[in-house]
């Protein structure tokens, strides 16, 4: 009910579309798929389309949840997809793209420029994979990105020419594993919000990121905040909602 | 280097004045105490004053920090204070306040009205202490807050009759021990940053907030991260930073 | 001996008819395979057959298993299936039947209607392998089941769509993985037991279902209790006790 | 919405009076307190009052809360409560009664005999304190209990001569720290469903009941469910869920 | 220096042959092979010959190890053997055998009536390949065994139809997966010495052996002492030292 | 039932006099007590009177649990008592005497001389307590002992110079915290079994025992086996029952 | 017998005195005193003196340990006591001094200048305790050192402004809790070998100094190598080590 | 800053040539690879060439990455290595050569003869992967080794056979999976630094190292620190800080 309130308060206030506002009074609230209900709202709701996380979907469900959602939007966007989930949309969705560093299968058929700045930074080569999941979803949202790779805090000169770049973003996205320690350095450098991803890169006591974790956790700079092992796609949509309402 | 620049452009930008400018070249960039160095240029820096960790400081670093810093800026805050640390401060600063529940320890002299708006949830009751470390901070750092207590997850329309008020905040900070699936509800429901604080809260296989750090950082939500179990200042610094580019 | 005791008391009410009475007289209490002790007298016992988890059984052990149960009892269940076990025990049985997605294997040459209701909902489509588990299992022991699908909790808007059916249920299978926060959800809503099952479903701190068994372990809603990482089978036996016991 | 309904027919059925109606009509759902909302509306919805959680209470939150519920209803419950805190309720609430083993603490006007049957057993001396919970709990709820004590797997002849008290319970708690084998035991020995709660008695590699909590969850035995660590309330709850159902 | 006279003490007492102390002082006490050093004087000193752990051992390491021992002693026995070093090693020694349950691979040119009694008990047919690694072991070394498989303790009537067995055994080996109560059960069931080796059968909160190996280590039975998951071997072993002083 | 056979066959045998017979045939299992079960017979299956676990226990359980044993047989045993409690029951039970070390309080009016040998060696100072349990332990259930302390591998000529003693033992206890080496170098230099006990002694990554558990429990020695951490009584317990078979 | 011929070297090469290798010849190498063995070649063979652990000793333990080390040596050096142990000593021994802070109890009757250089860093206030304990032991030890305090890498200007003094020593200490990234900074920052010291400060997911652990066993950076969790004294010790090394 | 001067003061005290200042002051201190940083300046400042940890590494980066270092160099070394890798990078240079037992990829045109001496030891055959990669990163890096293999504490004799050679190296490198006591023993024999590797070699409760890690870091010896799990290479690294600290 609060939604509806609030949908017809964004149209007065032009916020929405008479359209966008239709859509929502027309449809129900989520598609359901039998194995699934796609959330119709989600858009309206969070400002932000829903995603699909490609991992261990039945071949069937994942090509038809790509075309009912390019069907309605005209777009779609997956996470850690291998490249035979990206053959098989393929064949049903000819303009799909697939990029295997990030791992990200997406329909886009429209691109805007980016808003605003997001610094995304990772301490060794082994991260990038992570880093681009991040930078690639920021993008996909409508943030402009800025990629600073290879700084870990082993060699501290690398990260201190870039400070100020760093200053400059609305929010800094900071990957690595191994011990992580790259968060609370960057922490300790900047005055926007620090996102701290722990990856699992790293042997031994690493233990497929845990390590980096509890460091980012436990960090004893201010203004970071930690989201789960790989979670490059999680980076990337909380630094966009930062970003968003810095740009306003 | 870039540091100077940065004080020169803001400066001449006219975000700092000319005192402040000279502050920051006539002083060392930290006042070495022997047993610590405070970090005098932070708030030029970062935008936030240094803040004192109180637990298990001994009692003279303690009083000597409380003073020069109360000299230097006429406010002073500290957290996780007891109530002995109370009373020995306060023999020699004698306006200084203390609140037994969020354990802060502070000298204010001067309130700004806050700007923008967070909200602070939490669970339970016996989550109040990390809500209220987590309000104070944000309200000491200049902003708005609206407290939302006792919305666990377990009677879910007790959170469901605040959604207008959770919508419309800047950033929404989730409290919760136990399992700590606040969050992931609070999550599904605003379209900006969300927050997580795991306490300690609870009993048996809770460990101590390591099962409700577990579940917030897996969150099926978007727009969540997560700052260490326990640590409501964290989370009050973190929303302040989002609270202020949202305000900027 | 007092079990022998219990036997005639349910013959004299009617509870069993004379035949299996003097089954449980004339054989031994378990069918000695060498490798196996088969329990003849589970089902007079605990009013359920004996199931065969097939994972990791040796084929030649496996096979014997379904022989002798199906001689035996005209059925045969087994879970944790693969493909290949299927087409070797179906060379010996050709009307055996198999699942892919819940992986049961099994000989059902009666089906009866189910009676009472169970609800299992789980909150992903990466979850309906062990709600199928589930859902099947209580099936086959007699149970009527409802399933309600992808209600995670960061859309409380699905599930809350269907509280009138879990309502209506004498127990509730509450499975999920990543936070594993539906149960909690789910046991505020409801007055019947909710059995959680957490699943293995998830990424780099989900630990393999670690974190959404520790979730569910401390629920702060009441009624809730818990079976192992991805335990279908568990939940489906324990809600058709609870079923059974509602419809006696 | 749904819950209207449903009030409304359980009127229509004769389920509730009147008056448990009409209070649903003219109360709001909960009751704010400002640090808290107690739940008003919570035995029409799941047939069982609310509860208090003792442990770490402010006092005077929690004298405003059992007077407050005392005042509604005419009974309270509590759990995990000290002797100071009994002293201090009973100041204002002078029929308050405390049990120093079970911690409860409780107003109890009127005592109603139980129906059905339960049985709670444990495996040694030490594991009383949370046997006595659960027992009180399920009693308090209107449940007829069976206490069998001390009957650890160690001495299976103490067990085993309990078995047909077991087999006729419509629910057995099985209580144990250390090890934790007594569900395993029990499960495989009755046909209706085993609650399982592991104590945090033991030392060394008992890690404070979570051996035990892991013996439990990894049962062989079918129809067992756990609960957290020493959390004999939940068990009760529980308990008395089933015991209804098999009682209606 | 003190091996050198207990050798001559076994000498005069007849306790070893002068053959075999002139091997103890003719040879080094270890073959340096470079890679390793064999331990030529390990029969001498312990009791038992060395024995070959083949896991993961290079290919001509292991060749040339069985080799070397073949010849210096007529007999060699390794544990944890592939079909594939199997078939490797019999190209060198046609003579060598290799059973696919236990993995065990050797040569063993004279076999000897077993002495004493230990009785080995497995839990469930997934644990027998860890039974026959433990019941061939102790066979290897000249112990007389019982095999007593199936006997989980959710049928508690398997294991009491054994318990006279058990009750003559020197030493009793209970190997279980999944929760791993069977070593508590059979504690009280036997006065002699119970040897627990959890395994790492089960899945979910299993953890690979973890939850057995804490059961068993917590055990409220006496008479237990525990070797490490899956450790069949070291349990023949030490069974074996039992049964000899039982049997001197 | 098994057990009444055995019972005449150790009378036929001689192993048992007409009065301990009769004592089973006339007694019951167990003596009940309200809130615990003795096992009265106890003595006569396992060779070991009952023994009292005192941590924990409330002060009135203790005392009549004392009070009935020594009753009935003229001695009582227990371990992890504290001074409190010693004085408690010593103002029923005069002659009852305890060792603040090893926290052992006990009623022994009869001392018989031990047999065998077991040697029980700790790596610390700190570990004494532990060792004397173990120690103390043995020699109540008839067991000599000898002890070798302070032998930690960190200066391995300390162990090395107590070699032939260690070697003349029918069993070695091996007891460390810290990194809980000692077992595994005593393991490489006798012929009987080692039973190793973790203990609680250390700081850090010790994990209050777990480091020196798993250490233990992964030991490259052979016939090692491991009891719980701090387990005195435990290993002592083992010792006697491998000692008593030694001697038989 | 190695021992000894290593001594007559270090006679002959004039390292040892003629009383100092008459010591060694003339005395046990170790000092039976019952509870525990007095290593009196200690210093001959490795360089350094035994050192005291007073956690947890005994009173009368403690005392005379401490009275027969500086009988035999003229000094002695303990950590970890307390003021109550200190009173205790000086009752026996008046001239030994006691610093609140590292805890070191200690006889030092002569004291040398030191030689070469360590650095010894650590990141907060609260990490003091360790950095003194581990100052102080290497300067009984013989070794010059110069501390760096409050130096974490949340404001990377302070420890950048002790680059030089860093580069200059032989060896640097880096101690650091909560999230323990202060040894992989330094460690890219220095030419010779850094010796991580993690510390038990910090809360919540710290666990006591895991969390720094983890993240120092895995840094990123070469050169760096870990002691046990507030180890000051093992990393005075080895620094003393590597710095005599580079000063010989 | 720093670092030019202490640059032109090596330049002054003839440690480097002009050309090696010219280098510093000519390049970046890093080289820009877009996915990389490559940093030219590492030798000048650590006396350590980088270093190539190929696993995972894509095959682009990893082939470009070694062209560019021995372009710059004439030789580079890499860790980790896999077959595939090594015959990718041979084919674009002819030169390299890949060692299959310690994993090492390296070119190399120059040899130049060891100093000082650092001893490599390891506990069992299967950690010889671990020693060659530490043993050959030291000689690498300039340092005479010599390699201990086979030495565990199990049979200590093979230990005690190598004491004198283990006394007379400047840093011994301790390598051990399971267990990991070897380090403690070799602390107390040495006076010289030990520097512990636990390996990943072990099965059950080993824990991929775990164990052996924990082991390491409790020793009850001084002058040990540990590296992480099968981190050969760092211990190479810092063993050789250590050497060419004594050889200076």
């Amino acid at each position: 009910m609060e939604q509806a309130r609030e949908i017809l308060e964004k149209l007065k206030n032009g916020e929405i579309s008479v359209e966008e506002a239709e859509q929502y009074f027309r449809s129900e609230p989520f598609h359901e798929m039998g194995f699934a209900k796609l959330d119709t709202h989600r858009e309206l709701r969070s400002g932000f389309p829903e995603v699909i996380y490609c991992a261990g979907k039945p071949d069937d469900y994942l090509v038809s949840i790509y075309k009912k959602m390019v069907e309605a939007d005209g777009r779609a966007f997956g996470t850690r997809a291998t490249k035979e989930q990206f053959e098989l949309v393929r064949a049903e969705i000819s303009d799909i793209t697939y990029d295997p560093v990030s791992r990200i299968l997406k329909v886009e058929r429209v691109q805007s420029e980016g808003i605003g700045l997001v610094a995304v930074c990772c301490a060794g080569t082994a991260d990038i994979p992570v880093a681009e999941e991040a930078a690639q979803t920021a993008e996909y949202f409508g943030t402009k990105v800025e990629r600073v790779y290879d700084v870990g805090v082993s060699g501290i000169h690398r990260l201190l020419s870039k400070v100020e770049l760093l200053q400059s973003a609305n929010c800094v996205i900071a990957i690595a594993g191994m011990e992580g320690a790259l968060a609370s350095v960057i922490g300790g450098l900047v005055r926007n919000p620090v996102i701290a991803v722990p990856t699992s890169v790293g042997y031994g006591a690493s233990f497929e990121g845990l390590s980096a974790l509890l460091t980012m956790i436990n960090s004893c700079a201010n203004g970071i905040a930690v989201v789960n092992i790989d979670n490059g796609y999680g980076a990337g949509y909380l630094a966009t909602q930062i970003n968003r309402l810095a740009e306003k």
